[in-house]
This record gives C-alpha cells, structure tokens and sequence, in this order.
C-alpha cells in the first residue's frame, strides 16, 4: 500500500491533539472517529502516528484454540506481529471483549523492535505493568492477564475492521495521545493534518490569552477583531 | 462448499431443541454455542436448519456509507442476498449493536421466496411486523427501523464472523427454535444430529413419567434401572 | 404552539412505517431520530402520530420524593396528564432507567380519554397488563411495577429533551409503529410525510414484485427501467 | 418454617397488582422490593403468590460441573426441585447471568406437578416454548438454551440470597403478575396484603370514574371529598 | 442564590472525606448522594467544594449542532463558563455518555482563572492530560477527544439536573475527594459538614489505634467505653 | 481447612504474573480463573498470594441495614475482618456491584495489621486515597465512597462465592500482580506454581531473545532448537 501521509504531516501529527483532529473531521462531516473505551498504557511514551495494519478476531473455539494453534507458521496473530510494517500502527479488532488478553509483553516487545508505531486493541492486554514501561504507546481496553485462547481466536489481517466501535480501513492514519486514538482516513491525512496544526497554533494562543484572564466571548470561537489580532501575532512571530 | 449434512438429519434437526444440542455439543468440550441476546421474531414459523452463509459489517462512515451505496451491483448486503444458497442460513455478524436495522422487509421477502432457510443477525430488523407475519424464521437482537446505513457497512461474505459471542464459519449447521439458535460445527453435524435426536427421544418419555407424578431422582438423569426401563419402552415402540 | 402539520400528512403518517421515515430523514442528514428501547406495550393498538408534549424526571431524593408529593395541585407529572392537549405524544425523559415506573393504568386511561395520541417513555411503565389492552399506543423500555417516587421526580414540561438517546424538542411530530418511535423535526414534519407516502407506495409495489419471485438487482435500489415501469404502473393505478 | 400469611391474605394477594404492592412496601420504607430484568413466560399462567425457597449458583468450574454431577442424589439443583415445598415459589439466584439455562422443562414439569407455587431466576431458562404452555408461573431473564453447566454451579438452598438485585430471604412472600415479581417480607406480608388488598379496591373505583371522563386533580390521590365519596360508595357495594 | 454554607464549615468540608458525608446522609436517609462513574484527573489537585451552578445536555441533532452554533452570544455550554460564580462547582448532566467530550483545557483553564471551585461531569472531558495537570479539581466519565456536538446539545443552566445517576439541585453543596463526588443538599449542607467534622476526628483517633494494633470489636463502632476513652482523648488534646 | 500451598511454592507464586499462571490453567482445561472487573489499588504493593476466605453480600433492605447493624458482636463483615487468618486473602462477593463500598481504610488496616495477605472484592472501596498508600494489595471495583449499608448486606462467609464472575472456594490460591487476580484450585495449586515458575524462567529468556532483535517464529512457542537453545542456557547458568 502507497502511504499518502508526507513526512512533514506525520511529524506535524506527533503534535496535533486528537481532540483537535475529530474538530477537523468534525467539518467533513466524520462524526465518528475516536475509538471507545481504550486508554494509553504508558504515560510517559512517544505520541503515535501511523498508518493501520489490520487484525481481525472472532470468538474462540475450544477444538481449535488450544496451545498448539500456536506452533510452527501461519498462525494470524504471530504472522500480523512480524509482518506490520515499521512505521504503522496495529489496529486489532476483538470485538470490544476485554475479558481477555490480545497479546502480551513478548509479542509487544517485538512490535517495538521491528519499529511498529503503536498497538491499539479493544480487547486486553496482559503483563501490562511491563508494557507499561516501555517507551512505546500501547492502547487496550483493559489490562487482562488470560490468554488470548480463551475467548478470541485471531483469523485474518488487513481486512477492514472496527475497533473500538469506529471503522478502520488497513492505511488510515491512526494518531494516538493521551485521551485516545483518532482514525483518519487515508484520503484525506494530509489536509486534515495541515488544518489541524494551523488549529493547533491558533488554540494554543487562545489558552495563553486565557490563562492570562480573557473572557471566552469573542476568543473561542473567535470574533473577527480577535481573528485580526491572531493573524498580527503569527505574523510577528 | 460441499455440504456434509445428511437429508435424514436435517429432517431430524428440525426436530430437535436447541436445547438438547448444547448438552451434546457440552460433551464434546463446546461451551460456547448459543448465539445470546437474538429472539425470534415469528414464533409461529417452520424450525430453522441450514448451513451458515456469513455477511459482516463493520462500522459506518459517513462519507462512504451513503444512499448511493446501494446502486447498481457489489452492495455485500445486496450481493448476500441474491447469492445465500438456498436452504442456507444468511447469518450477519452487526458486532451486537442492534441501534441500526441490518435489513427489512422487502429484503427478508426476498429470502424467503428464494429458499434460504433463515436468517439471524445479532443487529436489528426494521419492517419488523411484516417479518413477523412471514411463515419464515428470522432472529434478530431488537426492532429497529434504522436503514443500517447510519451504523452498518456490509463488507465482504463468506468469512468466518462473530455472531452474538459465538464463533460461525461459513458451512456450520445452524439450528433455531424458540429458545434461540445453536451454531454446529460441521464436521461434528452428523453425529450431533444422530445423538441428540436419540436423546430426544429419551426426553419425551422422561417429561411423560415427570407429568405422570415421577420423581426427577433416578429418573432424570437416568439410574441403572431407568435406563433399563427406557430401553424396554423404546423396543416395544 | 401552532402544530404545523397539515391534517392530510397526519393521516398519511399513521399509514407510513418509521422505517420510511428514518431513511427520509437520514437524507437530509439527521441520523439519531430513532428513540431506542422503547417497544409497544399493546401491539393491537391505532397508530401513533402527534406533536411531542415533553415531560423530564431527575433522579429522585427521598426527602422530596414521598407519597405526600402527589397531593394537591402542582405536581409535574400529574399537571402534564392533564396538560398535553388532544393529539399530542406525551413524551418523558426518564434518563433511559427502567427500574421504576414512569406511569400506570390510571394515568395511561385519563390521557387515553383526553384524546391524547400515545405515550412515549425511557423509563417503565406499571400496571402493563391492563395498558396493553387499551386501544392506545404505549411505548415504555420495560414492565416496571416501582411507583415513579422509588427512582424518579417529575420536575418540568415542554422543555428539550432527551429520550432513549434522540432529542425531542416540544412541537417535533412523534410517530409509533411496531418497530418503535420517530422523531421529526417540526419545521420539516410536512415535506418528511410527503416525501416518504411516495416512498411508501414504491416500496409496496417492490414488495409485491419480491414476492412475486424477481430479484432485487435493479429493483431495489430501481434502474432508471424499474422506475419507468413503476411509474407506468402508478399512472395507471 | 412457620408460614406466617393467612389463607385469606394468600388469595387475596393473588388479586392485587405488583404495582400496589410496591406502593404498600414504599410506604413502609422499602424501595427495593422489584426483581429487576425478570418477565412472565407464560401471560395465560394463573398468579404467583408463595414463600420463597431459595437456590444458589456460583460461577461454574470446567472441572466440577461435568455432566456426572447430575448424577445420584445430592446435586443442590435437582435437590431443590424435589424439595421445594407445595405452595412456595422457588427463587434461583444466578448472579444475573442469562446466558445460560437454570432449568429446562422436564424440571419446570416436576416443579409443578409437585405443587410448587412457580418459579423465579435471574438466569435463563430453556425450552421456554414448552413451559410457556404450562399453566404455572415461570418468571426468567431470557429464554436461553445452554446447559446450566457451561456457567452456573448450583451450590445451595434456603440461604439468602440476592435475586435480581432484591434480597430474599427465605419465607419471604413472593408475589407475581405481569409486571414482575414483588418480594415481600414474611413479619409484614399479613398486613401489607390487606391495605394492599383495600388499596386495591378504590384504585378499581378511581379507574372507573376516569375511564367515564373525570380528571385526576383531586381524585387521585383523593381529596377529603373524593375520600368521602368513595367511603360512601364502598358502604352501599 | 444565597448562600446557605457557612465559610467555617466550607473549610471544615475540604478536609472531611465523601466516605464519611455518604455517612452522614445516610443517618438522614439520603442513600443516592455519590455521583457513579466519574474520576478525579489531577490526583494533586485541592479539594473541591462549592454550590452546585447546573448545565444540562440534551441530545444533538445534527441540523443544530454545527460549529457555527458556538459563534456570538448564547451558546449555553460558552455562557455557563462565564456565569458560573467563583467558589461553586459547574456540574453536568450529559445522560451519562461519555462518548463526546463536554469539555477541553480552554474551557476549564476559564473555569480555573475565574475561580470557579471546580468541575463535575458525567460526560467526558477532553485535551485530559492538560487539564490533568493544572492545580484544580475536575471530574469526568472518560477522556474523550470527540467535541461536544457529535452527541451533546447544551441547552439550559440552572434548573435541577441529574448527574451520575444523583439529584443535583442548584445551590446544593458538592464535595470531591479522591474517591468522587458527593452531593449535600443546600438546607442541611452546615449541620451535615459539624456531624461529620467531629465524625472525622474519631475515625482519625480509630485508624491511629487499629494501626497501632487494636481490634475493631467494640472500636469501631465504639463501645460505651470506647466512646468515653475518645471522649477523654479529645478533652486532652 | 489445611493449606496445601508449600512454603516454597508461596514464594515462588510471588514472581510469577497471573498471566503465566492462565495459561497453566488454560492447559488443565480451566478457562474462567481471571476476576474481571476489578484493578489494584496500591501499583507498588507487594505482591499477593494466599488462600480465599470468602465474605458474600446480598442486596441490602431497609429494615435491616441501618447503623445499629454494626454494633456489638456477630455483624458478618465485622466478624470476617477479625477472623480471615493471615496469609490469607479476603475475597468478597457484593455481585458486581460497585455503587457502594463493601469496606475502608480502617477496615483495611486491620487486616494488613492481622497480616492478612490482601483483599479482592467485586464491590467498591471508599477512602481509597489512603488505602492507595498502604504497602498492601487491595483490589477493588471501583472507587466508591458510599458505606456499603446502602446497597450491600453481609450475610456469611466462608461459603463458596461467584467473584467477579470467577468461582471462588474458601482455601482455593489467589494471585494478584498489576493485570489482576488468578484464582487456582486449592488441589492443583502446587503443581501449577511449579509448572508456572518454570515457564517464567523460559519467558524472561524469551524476552531478552526479543529485546535484542530476534524473531518471535520459532521462539515463541519454541522450535525443538530453540528448546534446546534454552534447556544449554538454564544449565549453564
């Protein structure tokens, strides 16, 4: 797959918040973009921007989860763990059970190494205190030590899924932080990231004219004598 | 997909409660059969028995899930529609959000007149008062006139799917009746079929002994001598 | 509030199902006009179609919320059993908890013989047996026998609300069927109704078409052929 | 135990709603007196009024709750069917979980050729097409067809227990109708009954009076005219 | 709004926990006064009392709540920040759906800078880990990106609201602590703060004795002898 | 009830992550080991291992649960503070329900003072700012400062309990690090330690294979190479 995201945006990305990201889908009309119910593992970690590879789950089955799915190749989960791409982000369908783990430190460990952005799941995940403090983000739906066996059974990768109750196409741009994920489509990556880091600009000089004592009438939104003065200052600046 | 089902046991299925197939599917070390939270719709219908045909959606997104969408040909839920083999079971994987419909009326007539066997989808149905009055067997999770556009994208068939928490691969036995559907894995269809029919039959004379004023102790499950009994009921039968 | 639909379109609601109607509606993007679970309490019951008379319950305190409430003149809930006026929808917000009753049979018979169009409720409904074989449409989530003062306190009317997730503003036209609940917008409650009575006769002519054995290609959704040919078919009707 | 409720109360409480009960109840201080989540299998069944006898299940084990464990005497379900006595209603707390069955009809069967006043558990039951044909009370949170084995443990009887997030204690009286299921308890049950029992009486004669037209300002509840009115009523009947 | 809180006591209540307020108002039987699901974000923060100042949520509708809604005067989320008094706490009804925010930093960097006492919100709250960091107390559902438009229309202040499943009256008294937020109505919030402020010398004397090795029985509650060995402790001190 | 956990197997289990010991589980054919639902309080508490006394609540009534309830002698939570012996952890079963506490810091103190060896409950704890700082393990549904009167009647203890939809039976082995609780079955107890200290051992080389650049394929599960790759490694060291 062609990335369409530039070098600059994706870095612009790494400062963008995801609540001015679902502003800007917000005026195209996309209501419906931030995955519910997942949180960030680790604080402290890189902000995550990539495209989606995806892996999709389906409810497990006793005569085929067992231990042994695991052995030799082909088994989906252990296959979508080596074949991320660097630089993109695994996005795992689990079907918001949570009662259960999608992976674990190993399995994460080797998503960092290989150079995957990130992880999201709407399922859990366990040995979460490592993850934790790995400098490297990771999204779950809840820290759950059971193996995956017991209620999931991974079954394909780079199908369309949802996560977390949102559509995720395999190369939408999947931007992390600490109130959630975002999923932008592919299509529109670019010029959303653009706005949005002007927004960004913009809102941070608003919560300095506040936090300096300005009333929110006429600054948020702005008024067009507000908008003048923004525009003076970015120019100044 | 060959079929492995006998003529003799779908017949007998027809027969046979959901019930009794999960104590025999527990048997074989399946727990997690019964697809939770769907209802029948026409409780006066024929009992349901085919092979699973899968549909999945996944989350809507605005710009692409518009009424234009159902124009001309390659609609998956259109598509699905016309190509459910008859005699099968058109099973729709709506990740148990029952908001949006995942068809209607003229759909569900559709089926019908083409011979499919059933539908169920752990989504809505709209139409829901026409449905009901069909001599046809639909599940679905709630009544919801919603056009599945606001919450659903159909996406591709005829891949293993989750449906209401329990695993359905494309050729699984499907079997519904009043309590709900049972998903049989269809390798095991036949001597599930075999054996739960037996126990059937068993059943009928043990709720003929319990309305006749027999205690359930030793008889329900069967001690030595009930069993001994039972047997000599059926020989003269 | 002057009611701005015209008689003929409130009679053609009540033949017009709110699955019609959601898709009218979600062409002109409005997407949450569905009020969920709720169901209809007496399935032999008229149509409902009227304008919304809005009454809003906050959780109940027990200083405030005893028996003694309910006496004299002024209480919230009692004032609106007598104050929606004939062909309106009584529709309460009771913050979707169904743990308690929002009404009875007493109260459900006086807005029956007031004229009152239908009841329309997030929370339960008490005494549901008697309501659902009055001839009037009762929408609750659940049979709940909890007098309304064990969770709930009316405490106004004819405000904006919410009800089972849809906003309901006072004047929108409400229309029940056996699916369940739509809410219009009263500024386009005229051009909705028309709109979807075309729709309405087309989709009656495909259904007949389906049953007849045609396919759904080029049907449903028509080609420009079928549209001809229907309307060839309602020239001549 | 002593049975505490009259003869007379006993068929008494069989004409009186849930509805009343629950205001008899809140007027003694007790707001949470309504099993929660729980609905009437068979609406034809005559009414449930009797002592509760209590049946616990915990969480099942995969290597405890096998199928041998029917087997012989001492399993605390099928104990409980048998030991039940007539005239009490036997009340199953399942921890609220419905995705599995707490009975079947061969068990509903031997419960009511027994005697036993009905059933009430806030876990599912199977072969609800059956027992829903009985002429005998059974009270559940879903029609649901797996085995009680695959998630419930039966573990013991006549302790308290939680039911639909109601206490019941043993010899509680428990009462049903169309609505749900009212626990009232054993030292009060006489005298709840008969202000329920006369409650009764003059919300029949309220409704009467709104039914032929008359407001509910001032008549329910009564003013000291209505009161009077009625009192002189009563008198002549 | 007068004031009904002395400062005294308004000072005694940052240093008395909810736990022992929920005491408190229990003894007055008020058992529904802890506002459910919500979460401190800035664990540093001080602790929050003030007046209850309302803003209640309805549904958005998608043809009203477009970003233009925000722009002049009136918006009543934009005027609720400005109006709120200093030392009250702005709570939220948001019908408990945290899927959108109902705020972000700007907002409650206003609230902060005007002296508002703090935020309390059943919806959620985005740009958290800005707001996590600033020296003020705010409450929330969730982190969640999405703005307010996609599901929230902010459409009144000061009329009574529900909030995490409690009553919120404007003027009563709302008291955080890291456990959450309790809710004391206005005409008792002085005694409730005296009862609980000595309550809260004894419990501190309890912990120092059971830390210190004691058994609980006939400590806590206290025994008569307890009670006087409090009594001379407190007499000393 | 004699402990049939060997010392060293207590110490060993204090290394091992429930997530390790799930999966030892899962191949005894034990699926549902993992207390859903509940999270530690105190991130930097040693870690907990000990043998369940079990504590079980049934829903409170009004005339039973009032503060007098606590005095004296016999009150079943009081009583179960005092008696659950050290090294053992207290698992309370309060339904899931997590609206009130089911204990607080003074409560928890004693039992870290006793020794106790931690606590789990599916209910809340209140003062959970204090027992956050305690070095001892709590585990709790949430934070909840309502006393646990208002929602919660204990009832008895040491009877098998439903814990977070996990069976619990007094003496059972209960494991808790960061992703949560494991519950083992007293009689496997020692065997699965065994087994799980040695697969830890295999883990911690896994992972350092994988933080230095190795390929999960063939390592995790392990080849016959990889294998004996290891078993050189373990004996030299």
């Amino acid at each position: 797959m062609t990335t369409s995201l530039s070098a600059a945006n994706r870095e612009a990305l790494k400062k963008i918040s995801t609540a001015t990201l679902t502003t800007a889908l917000f005026k195209r009309g996309l209501r419906n973009v931030f995955i519910q119910g997942v949180f960030l593992l680790n604080k402290e970690s890189p902000r995550m921007v990539g495209e989606a590879y995806t892996l999709r789950y389906i409810p497990a089955r006793e005569d085929l989860d067992t231990l042994g799915a695991f052995e030799g190749r082909g088994h989906p989960q252990r296959e979508a763990i080596e074949a991320c791409p660097p630089g993109h982000v695994l996005v795992m369908d689990a079907r918001r059970d949570a009662s259960a783990a999608t992976g674990g430190d190993i399995l994460m460990a080797r998503l960092m190494v290989r150079g995957v952005a990130g992880i999201v799941t709407d399922g859990g995940l366990r040995d979460s205190t490592t993850i934790e403090k790995m400098p490297w983000p990771a999204y779950c739906a809840a820290r759950s030590a059971p193996l995956n066996l017991v209620r999931h059974h991974a079954i394909d990768s780079q199908l369309p899924i949802g996560c977390g109750g949102v559509a995720v196409y395999p190369g939408d741009i999947v931007v992390g932080d600490g109130d959630g994920v975002v999923v932008i489509p592919a299509k529109i990556a670019n010029e959303v990231a653009e706005e949005a880091a002007s927004q960004t600009i913009f809102e941070d000089w608003v919560e300095a004219k506040v936090n300096a004592g300005r009333s929110i009438f006429g600054l948020y939104p702005p008024s067009p004598e507000t908008r003048a003065e923004f525009e003076a200052w970015k120019k100044k600046k």
